[in-house]
């Protein structure tokens, strides 16, 4: 195989590798020598994890963030060149997937370097699945505005295309927003719309519930600090 | 735990099970008995694969297609409620992501019964990391018409959402039609836009290749029979 840009997730939080971790990933890791990483000091600690004979000292990490130049980018693509393949490992989840990692694939395609996604736990996708709503159609927002009147107008625009095109509408906040936001969408959206909250995905705290507005104005649970995505569907 | 209704996702095609599922799920599908299923052959078959030890005659199996009626999918979920939990097993990837088994789960959410989903692949997300597109917003629409002039309206109306909504889109066709496809995108969308194909994930002939309209014009590669994801942004 030529050498590649190889997109490795991490677990979603404090949880066992083999809870969410395909054993391939860990062949693939072990095979690489260089690494562009958002953080490296838990980087260091994922890679231990996967593979306790890995010997950190023999890699070579490279920073990523947002204000990382495409240039410097490039300069992380390097090793390729000398047949060297290269991996993103990000925060949490899937990279390029809601972080910087997207930049560094784009300029990889356009280099021609060969991209392998690796799979690994997707927030947004397991709380899809679990939401019981269109999988067929659904669009991911990132974050909401914070500003209230835009958020509000957001909302609304998402609560539409619910009923227009018949399109999940998945979002996230900052965790210890969460529960100002939860406010904002049972004040905004109709009773009858319904909201799955899906938090602390694939720890044993998990919870993913669907019930409709009004259901859910009745007894709003506390999601503050918790990881979660949010998806409102008719 | 809770008796409680379990997404297990299965491989894309034929490749090894190490290569894209964690070995939780193993754990999982060796304690149920209950198997919600949408082909009852190659769901053996995936048991088989994933755990040769077990006994699929134990087993019960419920066959689930778009002819299934909602007392029946409730008819299902009735181990639940003696304690033992259930597991929906799709053809490819994530159940409830493009398949029947999003209702299951949306029956299974109004009666309370716990979803879990497991992690796997998922062309959709794949495609999207690897794509190098935008990961912070993006919108998947499934097949689209098959009608020339419908496609190609639905075609526009996509493409302007990248420009004015920053949104990568995603969609699918029937394989033996992928060509087509791609002849109407060529056609219809701007050179400057970029298209991902992202074809046979996960297995030895995947190939995922972001160029814009101009460029993949000059060489238009044979999808035909190859499951594809294609993905269109700025």
């Amino acid at each position: 195989m030529s050498a590649s840009l190889f997109l490795i997730p991490v677990t979603l939080g404090e949880t066992e590798i083999n809870r969410s971790l395909p054993p391939y990933n860990r062949e693939i890791i072990v095979s690489l020598r260089y690494f562009i990483v958002e953080n490296e000091r838990s980087a260091r600690r994922f890679l231990k994890q996967t593979a306790p004979e890995i010997i950190i000292n023999d890699l070579t990490f490279y920073i990523l963030n947002k204000h990382t130049s495409p240039e410097e980018v490039s300069a992380f693509l390097q090793p390729v060149k000398s047949g060297h393949s290269i991996g993103i490992i990000s925060e949490a989840g899937c990279p390029a997937v809601a972080d910087p990692g997207a930049e560094v694939v784009s300029i990889a395609q356009k280099k021609n370097i060969p991209v392998v996604p690796l799979v690994g736990p997707s927030s947004i996708l397991l709380a899809l699945m679990a939401s019981g709503f269109n999988g067929q159609s659904f669009a991911f927002h990132g974050y909401l505005p914070i500003d209230d009147d835009c958020r509000i107008r957001t909302l609304k625009t998402m609560e539409q295309r619910i009923y227009s095109e018949n399109q999940t509408q998945l979002f996230i906040e900052t965790p210890y927003r969460n529960n100002k936001l939860l406010e904002s969408i049972v004040k905004t959206c109709k009773p009858a719309t319904r909201l799955c909250i899906a938090a602390d995905i694939t720890l044993p705290s998990e919870m993913i519930k669907t019930k409709n507005i009004g259901e859910w104005k009745k007894n709003l649970p506390d999601l503050s600090k918790r990881p979660c995505i949010f998806a409102i569907y008719k």
